[in-house]
């Protein structure tokens, strides 16, 4: 594993991951729960609610926090738009587990949204979740310029429009049942479905602080290296773990006959692939010096999670 | 009918409302076009283009353009906006048409979206237009102060979402089967469905010209009437016009045992509650002078349109 050259000064020693994440993740959830009170009709909002408050790592708003500390901005600046990365990505699961789509029952460990409210509930609170999410950041975010925040939203409308996650999921939905695809279509769909947001996320946080456009394209290769690892990790523990230790249903790629990793290079393979991705997002951060330790470290976490 | 005082003077001769909505029909409609070209993943460019393209009166974004030119401004600050009103607007028809939710088969005449691209793909146009609607102000908005332009936003999110025209969608779903639900529960209904993304067409032009409050809130005085009156007419049109007619399904209300102004108030009242509506709509117009002469039109035609 590839390291920067200042990881061991001494203050080093007193960075803790899992204290950061959990603390971040504390942070997050108390915002969330802040930014949508359940008023009339009610139904709508105990729907968004019920997923957007129901865990995770948080690790996108958590990334949106740290990167604009890192490049000299607060967390504050940057809380509104982490709270409407978590709204979008929430979306995209309710949606994606409908049944039209994918066609899950579970998610975290707990039944899928529309299992619980409906389809049509479920729909229409991720359309919810999705427009509140601009219009979250436009009214709370406090002490940044206008151009920067309109910045955040241009970046976050394409991570989840045609150019990213629609797109990879339209891409994905035409590779079912053909485990066969090529390797460059099941990186358009990974880049796509899970890159995108992971980049918008990274990138919205700096860009609110002002960075360079060297800085955000830095900030781009982390998150596409990152995001790339994530999905093979992913795709590796469908294989290798259990429902229980998911939260999700395991094996579901293999019996959907969906392309994945190791089904194209095998688990070997996909393992050092996914090694070889955070190598390069973390070489990418070199110019940050130790304000990047949590983003280093966040990094090797993706690779090491489970397996 | 109410009329300002000032609509007898010379110029008014020369405008012909036919004229200029047909203009801004034609000019939308290029505009939309430019802005979603059809790259890979085509089929989802397709799905949303499909239903993006299929016509209709752009009344929303004429609406925009009107505001924007009427308070000061030029319609090229305006047609970013503009478009990305009828993005949403064309969300909110293509989720609305799903099986899961009002089940239609036909819209404007033509099979609804996910009659030819599958539910599946259906859902993630409308996510995609939602989400590229946002992204296209942001991006391309031209001569407007970004926090005007950030109002615009923060309006168009909220319209849309659980304090709009999701939440009024989730009540009308609720109410289903309960043609006796109270008025206040139906006005909820369709201030939140219809008016809500009226009035961010009307005040969005007018914001982006940098209008001040008392302006804002005329103008959010007759795009709420404008709201209740075209919603009245939409219901009392289910009644007496064919499908033939609508492009749509006729008779459609009663079926599904939804509760109408004409079942509440009965087809007289429902067309006098229409034009107190219009009246109003036309009065709060009156510091603006003959410049608010295409609104006041607009508003006399939405009365007059089919019955």
């Amino acid at each position: 594993m590839v390291m920067t050259d200042d990881r061991n000064s001494p203050q080093d020693e007193q960075f803790d991951l899992h204290t950061y994440l959990a603390e971040g993740k504390t942070l997050v959830e108390a915002a969330l729960d802040r930014a949508l009170p359940v008023i009339y009709p009610e139904r709508i909002y105990d729907a968004m609610r019920y997923s957007l408050l129901a865990g995770g790592k948080r690790l996108r708003p958590i990334l949106c926090l740290t990167t604009c500390e890192m490049v000299g901005g607060t967390r504050e600046m940057a809380l509104p738009t982490a709270c409407a990365l978590e709204m979008v990505h929430t979306m995209s699961l309710i949606h994606d587990d409908l049944p039209s789509m994918d066609n899950d029952d579970y998610r975290r460990g707990k039944l899928t949204n529309h299992k619980v409210f409906g389809d049509d509930v479920a729909i229409l609170a991720g359309d919810g979740l999705l427009a509140y999410a601009f219009e979250h950041i436009a009214v709370e975010t406090q002490d940044v310029p206008p151009a920067n925040i309109l910045k955040v939203v241009a970046r976050l409308g394409r991570a989840v429009g045609a150019a990213g996650l629609v797109g990879g999921q339209i891409v994905d939905l035409e590779s079912e049942g053909k485990p066969d695809i090529p390797l460059d279509t099941l990186q358009f769909i990974h880049t796509h479905k899970t890159a995108a947001l992971l980049e918008a996320s990274v990138v919205s946080g700096a860009l609110l602080a002002g960075a360079s456009t060297t800085e955000i394209e830095d900030l781009s290769r982390y998150a596409y290296q990152i995001g790339l690892a994530f999905q093979i990790v992913d795709d590796i523990l469908d294989v290798t773990a259990s429902s229980e230790v998911l939260g999700k249903t395991a094996g579901k790629d293999a019996k959907m006959q969906k392309a994945t990793y190791p089904s194209l290079w095998g688990l070997e393979e996909s393992k050092r692939q996914a090694q070889l991705a955070i190598a390069d997002a973390i070489s990418a951060l070199q110019s940050f010096g130790e304000a990047a330790r949590p983003l280093v470290e966040i990094a090797e976490f993706i690779i090491r999670r489970q397996y």
